[in-house]
């Protein structure tokens, strides 16, 4: 059996930016380091090429009757910067304490070792576990998984064959309580630019003429909002469902602790969405966030110009049954009709990803044709869970996304079960990243428990 | 006498950009170009440390009856990035056609070297000439000339027994009509930055909760004009005096063409004051701008973040009788009036400077004690134009700023007459700066014929 803690210092060291066309090797090397280590569990693997980073597929088979799980992961980063705010090295990973730092500690080469390990580990010890898994492991989740539909439409018959999927790519509310997540945002990504005068002009001899890139972004960002900090877009909340009262009961035994919160935050006051508590909102309501502006002189000093370009990084996170084409659509026609005259407006598109809600046998709205192995994977989930963690996990609907979750559900009709591993202090997609070795520590028993049970109808 | 384009080559090739700390070579081997030209002239030059960048004081005394000019430049730049719009390598000077290319070329090294060769020549002609000059060359314009001041007070006894400045570093509407710039407008600059969480944070995670600050920043940037373009900032107006009949007169004999205008900035709608038409609005007006904006993920692709920071670059361009500091008051005290609860806001200062007016002889608000000197200037001024150009100058106020020359008429009671040298498609500031070599030789010859027929009395 490998050190679960040094295999992951050697994943974390290969700087696996998908992103970024200079991490070429770093892509690489995540990829066959991980492609290695299932070979040398006895897994059959392929890694698929695609048209940017290949998809590492692994196979365990045996009799068609026994359960079959799907792992997926993801063995790349987002990227580092801004590299001056690391206090260790983001591509070194360095222990302190209890936690190993470095970039994808927590997203998601932690996580993924986790339930690698407990495979592992529940193979040496029953060879000859009655039980198929299969690995799915892509290199392209940090922008948005392009490759990921044409691999879906090829597979799907092979993971038609499978009962559901299990990943950990989700958060912990804290170190004592796990969440199974019940639901992700989606999300629609796309840049605005705009332009000005056809190049930089001197502020003094021109300023007073024309208007500047920048106050046109300000003033049409500045619409996009309410004063109140719902979205300020025609049609936005139109397919935006009710929440259950089973979810905000749940909610409720997070005990969740707003002033905590702010503090982890570094903020004096919450802007939620107007009638949802701070944690509701993240997790029931959709957004329109800024993700990055730019434009003009950023350097020192001064310098007197009138930029000819602006642009803004737009990301709408969105809640099920919205659907991402049409809240792009939404949005950027709203930024159409309140460009002002005098400047140009272009959009870049970016990527995009639907929402998705998976409910837990015996609730409400459990859909009544739910499949048994489905059923018998949350029981055997939350049965590890409450054994190794001391209490039971909670089931809910988080902020974040997996946009491929919902692909799979569509194109294969496979459910996931989300068994999350990292916290709210792990710094995900920010700098000095890490993942708590304790929370691995319980996170590879409790997966190895669950697989054990399900090989056990 | 030198070869005034030589000259200039060498004087651009010194990367003289005074914000940039980085250039401590480029502005030591400007400064000490300018002082050993003006040695080898026959000058007493002393070159006057200050906290940053030294001044050029080169005199050229005489019988105490004579007119004294001052002759004013600059031997800083300003900084000459995006370097990857620059055709020609900012600091190697590369002619091209009639023209000079290379950052400084226009502002103000060639102007600057236009008034040192005319000088040159009118003492080589008549190494006797009954004129007192005094070249004050400084290295901090493009930072707000900092040192200027404190230089003022200093020097000030020696200045006053001066008669006037004389200055190239105003504009020229096209290269066969002289402006003399009658005014000139004020700075007010500073930078505001929003912080909102402590850290940069995962949008899918923390979306929804707390108030972005990029979304904090262009709110309050949008309401900073009115939609029909006016700053919209309590008080700002107040102080903007009337416009003088003559100047509008004046404005008109540019028979400056909007069409042509908008063609050049490269956009299809101004957006002047309202009540003003673009070319009054630049000259007669005061704004607000946007010089820079920045915040959150700018590269490729995207970082789903909510960043901790964003921030804005502002400058005011001011009007005579608009006080800088009273300005900056009123607009930050608008800021802060409306910068949301859940971010923090500072700001950070910049550098300000007055607006100027000078009114040439025989207006109708000539002030009634105008100099002797100072009208005999502006008449010489006058003539050597009609005879080089072919047609009288035009008297203009200039929307650009050139804060010492209000700094030098408060300290020491001097005027300036200015003498513009730059055109519309010389790039001040932007990428691929340059100088037209025709505009220079005229130049040259004006200022010749002026300091002589001022010699003569």
């Amino acid at each position: 059996m490998f050190d679960p803690v040094e295999k992951l210092k050697e994943f974390i060291r290969h700087p696996s930016v998908s992103t970024d066309p200079k991490c070429g090797d770093g892509m690489k090397g995540a990829q066959e380091f991980i492609a290695g280590l299932l070979r040398s569990l006895g897994f059959a693997v392929e890694v698929v090429a695609t048209e940017r980073h290949p998809i590492v597929f692994a196979e365990r088979g045996g009799d068609p009757s026994w359960p079959h799980v799907v792992i997926y992961g993801h063995y790349d980063v987002q990227p580092a910067d801004p590299l001056n705010l690391w206090k260790t090295p983001a591509f070194e990973p360095t222990i302190i304490g209890n936690r190993i730092y470095g970039r994808g500690a927590a997203d998601n080469k932690g996580p993924l070792l986790t339930n690698v390990a407990a495979v592992a580990q529940a193979l040496e010890a029953n060879p000859k576990l009655p039980l198929r898994i299969t690995f799915l492991i892509e290199g392209e989740e940090e922008m948005g998984s392009p490759s990921f539909p044409k691999f879906l439409e090829r597979f799907a018959p092979k993971l038609r064959a499978a009962d559901f999927v299990y990943l950990s790519d989700t958060a912990l509310p804290n170190e004592n309580q796990v969440v199974i997540t019940a639901g992700l945002r989606g999300l629609a990504l796309f840049d605005v630019h705009i332009t000005g005068p056809k190049g930089d002009l001197h502020s003094g001899l021109h300023g007073g003429v024309l208007r500047n890139p920048i106050q046109a972004l300000a003033e049409i960002l500045a619409t996009l909002h309410t004063p109140e900090g719902r979205v300020n877009v025609p049609g936005f909340y139109d397919a935006v469902l009710d929440v259950h009262p089973w979810e905000r009961e749940e909610l409720k035994k997070l005990g969740a602790d707003e002033k905590a919160y702010a503090e982890f935050l570094g903020i004096d006051t919450f802007y939620p969405t107007p009638g949802f508590s701070p944690f509701e909102s993240s997790r029931f309501q959709p957004t329109l966030e800024f993700n990055g502006i730019g434009g003009g002189y950023q350097g020192e000093g001064t310098k007197t110009v009138i930029p000819s370009k602006a642009f803004a990084k737009i990301s709408c996170r969105l809640v099920p049954n919205q659907k991402s084409d049409a809240i792009k659509k939404m949005v950027m026609d709203a930024i159409r009709a309140r460009t002002p005259k005098g400047v140009k407006l272009e959009f870049v598109d970016q990527h995009k990803g639907e929402a998705y809600v998976v409910v837990p046998p015996g609730r409400s709205n459990t859909p009544k044709d739910q499949s048994p192995v489905l059923a018998r994977a949350f029981h055997a989930t939350d049965q590890a869970v409450t054994e190794v963690w001391g209490r039971p996990p909670i089931y809910l609907r988080e902020g974040g996304s997996v946009p491929i979750i919902a692909d799979i559900k569509r194109v294969t009709g496979l459910d996931s079960v989300m068994f999350g591993l990292f916290l709210p202090e792990d710094n995900l997609h920010a700098p000095n990243e890490s993942f708590n070795l304790d929370v691995m520590k319980k996170g590879i028993e409790t997966t190895r428990r669950m697989l054990v049970a399900l090989s056990k109808g």
